[in-house]
């Protein structure tokens, strides 16, 4: 069995790329799972403990951040939330492509640690489109979004480092275009893979 | 003016790399140079210094391979040729796109140099024809061969670091799927550049 492949969406703030990950997550022909992420709040009533999150203690987690075992991490209302590297790992092996939303941030040092992931870089069709996009989501001031929006721009001076740029202009075009991306790297895996158990 | 995009040609010996730039540069819709090596050799009629070759001595060479200024080198008959780090990011400064064919151990190091640069694997369309095409060439024997197609499968394991992966099956459709994937790149380039510089 061939090993999965990594992809990783990441963009600024306000580009969308939550929403992009949902669609493609949603088209099960696309085959891409998303990793268990791990974290210390507590299990609620219903939740599974290996499937909803892995349940660490605080302790832990931090432990495992000191390792170097999260590939990347946050902190919210007090609770620790991330992604462990084993489980990405594991995924991977077991033959399943895999797609994490990860902050430009974080996201160049994923390729650091899996040089086969293809990072997919999102960026809005303009920055007047982006900030609009932030204002209307009423969760900032505008301080806040100035402050976002120059962050954008210092992240979108590292786009060439990933592997490819996709405009968020059109949700369904974007889709589309990130689609044909996973079709073609899955088309050139396998030939590659041919190649490699090929008798000659 | 924006600076120029790094394309790195690779892939094993004998999948045609070398007539794959040949035409690639030979496009000149394609806007791409090839850098000016250095090497030792001595200076023929009619060959100009920061033309043909950037003529240095063997001190001079060896000096800036231990400081690591050279992208990649080699030897043929005595004389060193290599591809300065200087006179790439000298080209990327002036807006010319540079396009080099660096063996697939070479071209991984080169994206740790260049982070930006547009890695492209090509690989061949299946072992048999990889080998077909060494016997051709009619330059090594059986046992030399065996070594470049083992050397080949370790190379095409790899693959999955490059940016892109393209199949040279046929010439023709090789090089028009390499041009689309620099005219997709100049495209993307175009829009953050726009978008790094847009009044909002």
């Amino acid at each position: 069995m061939s090993k999965g492949c990594l992809f990783v969406i990441s963009g600024p703030s306000g580009t969308g790329k939550g929403t992009v990950c949902k669609e493609l997550l949603a088209n099960k022909d696309n085959n891409l799972f998303l990793s268990v992420s791990s974290t210390t709040r507590e299990k609620r009533v219903g939740e599974v403990d290996g499937e909803t999150y892995n349940y660490v203690t605080p302790e832990e987690f931090k432990r495992m951040i000191g390792h170097g075992e999260m590939l990347e991490y946050a902190v919210y209302s007090g609770n620790y939330y991330g992604t462990p590297k084993k489980t990405v790992e594991k995924m991977l092996a077991e033959g399943r492509n895999v797609i994490l939303e990860i902050e430009p941030q974080g996201a160049l040092k994923v390729k650091g640690i899996f040089p086969d992931a293809v990072l997919i870089f999102i960026i809005p069709p303009s920055m007047a489109a982006l900030k609009q996009r932030l204002v209307d989501r009423n969760r900032e001031t505008e301080d806040q979004i100035e402050k976002r929006l120059a962050a954008a721009k210092w992240e979108m001076e590292q786009a060439a480092k990933y592997n490819r740029i996709v405009v968020n202009d059109d949700l369904d075009a974007c889709v589309c275009e990130i689609e044909e991306i996973l079709r073609d790297n899955a088309k050139k895996r396998e030939r590659v893979d041919n190649l490699l158990h090929e008798k000659y």
